[in-house]
């Protein structure tokens, strides 16, 4: 059977009925990455509370933005987020945040999940963009990709694993940004 | 003389002071993608209707999070929009969302475009997702990538060029997304 | 047995304490009219592309308002609302919005489904303004009227009746819609 | 010339670029109507206690959606406004909101003076909803209606007449309050 | 064993995971007060009707703020409210507010309770400031003191005792302003 | 003459009207306390990663809120704040938060700096209730005190003086915190 969009019925837009559903516990878990300069990086490597600062203001945004989902996303219902984590990641050319959601509700929490990484992103490229501009105001270097859903579970009962305790989580998706089909 | 990020005065995270900046006429305009499976492109291409309410509520969902920028992103400022367009561009894997910000205000607003772009494509993919799912509720191809600012002015007056009159705008930016420092 | 003011308990305004009923499905569904003129509604119907601009636009206003119920009507309670549908019918002088609201909870969501109304309408007005407008910058014809709750029930299961398959849901609201001025 | 939808520009919705419009002073006025039971109109003039609570609700509630009228509106501008007023006319079968709103801003602010109409109309609904329901829940006596633009003026200096103090102002809309039904 | 913020989690901020409580009745009553200029308190105690506009405003200020806790303190879980109520006490140099919060959730609202009090204090100074200020437009006597929680409650039922019926609630708060370690 | 209250014009509370005042730079600076056990402020002074965080999150909520106020206060005004600063100053058994906050606009924004010191110290309050707490879930020791307006000035131009460079500021506040008349 081919696959219908499900916010579409017949013509019309609507936000998707889900009072049949259960309410059980449901986790997603996203991560996407920021492009910056090399200066930027150093400059939030070299202190402790500069990177503090950076951080600590993206985590609060992606916190707040993953509760703020159903205003951003029209058709998303308001789901009752039980926990949030958010973690960064620092590279050599890149910031990437990973932002984990649960809840006991009626629908998945992966949109919610991948609207706190693109608030803690933006974040991050607010503040550091004096450093990120070029002469003309502009910014050469800087980007935003590789957003994407790391996982997704539903269940009666599911077993939180941090993401800090597991390095390797990203590693399949992060060898190439090309999609694979 | 060394760049600082300017939101962080030693050691504490603040709103810039732009009390003594004039109210000039400000534009930026952002760019950013979501990849998508083929069976969901040929979906939205096939029907005028479908697509349409994909992208409208699409093109909704970013004018609001222009103007809901200050809420998203911690530091920024309140700046009083004047005008914002929306398009959007439809790809064979992709589909690029390209928002235009204007304002007469006292500093520029790349985040408030760049927030719109999210926006879009976060709603995008919500509104898709009954099709990009595979069997276990995860999405192997979807992705959002290549976020950037696009263009940026002030000045007393300027010409707004249209996104769509412009195709060959984005063409320096969308080679490849490796940042080439 | 008079009736009382729920909302007021001698003398002071309160948000009515619901903590006791019991969480079952509801559903609600509200219609109301924006009177327009004749050239506005002849250029709606004429071209399938504006038609969708303009519901479209209301349809996601409608859905964002009903979530924002709470923010709007002060004494309503926060309700997990699990669907919404916005539909619209174009007469000659009007376009009637209908919007139902689902819940699984603790108390009736007829102020939701008027809430989505009222944007709706709002939104349309604001969308046409250009065109309703007389050389003075005032609305001669313009009017929202007719705004009611069409239906409201609770319990165990319901069925959902939808709004395009019930054309003779508001017959007795809508015996004509000509504005009476 | 024929007139043209300003918010839709060759089949995109934007929000109009106003950058080149003056900050001027702007006041608008809106009106509208809601219907109700002659019980709940007698409790509500009856004690003044009574009248206060869901009245000084309903005033709270415009002001604040006046201000948040570009979150409710999705095309409207955030416009800076200087100063709101709401005032209510308590007939046999109705209460009429006026609002009036000013600004010193680049546009019109009618929609703004439109949502407060509308929401200290749902307030009032909602305030007395335990006295308008049925044994069924349903309302079948209350409606909104009649919401207009009473007027729209801009200008360098306007002398604000209060509506309290120009008792025939809403005459040709208020030739009778009992609903035709 | 020592305590440990919960909020905390090895060196990050995270919303705490409350998966796994249960949802129960809770209850959380909090009371503030501002002390302001024996004229202003005049004024309020002296007319019925102004009295009604100060205290009226900052109710309804109290219970959106209830409503809003989680988009103004960043880790706070949204939690469904299911009654509020707000009440004032007006001494000599002081009036102050009590908030009761009611939920049946999966954590506590003293958190809300505490947002519902704040918001009316300031809502008070603010509709009071003209006759507060002095020539300078400085607040020489106007402060808020004395913000507590009074009590907290969780069970399969509880009692409500209204605030209003039990005038000795806060004596032992009251009696000092300092705290007694 | 008689002072009287702005906001309340002949029993009707409004938004008052600000239309003829000019737009020049304004500045509010205000303070608060949150009184803490010695276990808590203990620490947050002793690891400076905790400390970030509990006051990290704070400031961003502070700054949030001064944007948030004129949806927190109903009557206050949509200001274009052109910048904000928090600062902390810990002490034995009290953290202060000191907030600032700069406009070039058409009234005074204390309001802001109040609502922004409020929400810094609720969420301090938030952050650290797991210590706080007793057994009971009650909290013996923590209140908010001695919220105050330090300072307020308009005029052409100003000089910030910086909270930090400043450490006598609020000794005057300080002394006690019963009202002087």
């Amino acid at each position: 059977m081919e696959k219908q969009f499900t916010h579409i019925d017949e013509d019309r837009v609507h936000m998707v009925d889900v009072s049949e559903k259960d309410d059980v516990p449901r986790l997603a878990r996203a991560r996407g990455e920021i492009v910056l300069s090399e200066e930027t990086i150093r400059k939030i490597k070299a202190g402790n509370v500069e990177k503090g600062n950076v951080l600590a203001t993206a985590r609060v945004a992606a916190v707040l933005a993953v509760k703020k989902t159903p205003e951003i996303i029209p058709m998303c219902h308001l789901i009752p987020i039980t926990g949030v984590d958010v973690d960064f990641e620092i590279g050599n050319w890149t910031i990437a945040a990973v932002v984990e959601v649960r809840t006991v509700g009626k629908t998945g929490v992966e949109m919610e999940a991948l609207t706190g990484v693109s608030a803690a992103l933006l974040t991050i490229w607010d503040m550091v963009k004096s450093v990120e501009k070029d002469e003309s105001g502009n910014y050469p270097n800087t980007s935003i990709r590789n957003i994407r859903v790391l996982e997704k579970h539903k269940g009666k009962h599911f077993v939180t694993i941090h993401p800090t305790e597991n390095e390797s989580i990203d590693v399949d998706f992060d060898v190439t940004d090309k999609p694979d089909y």
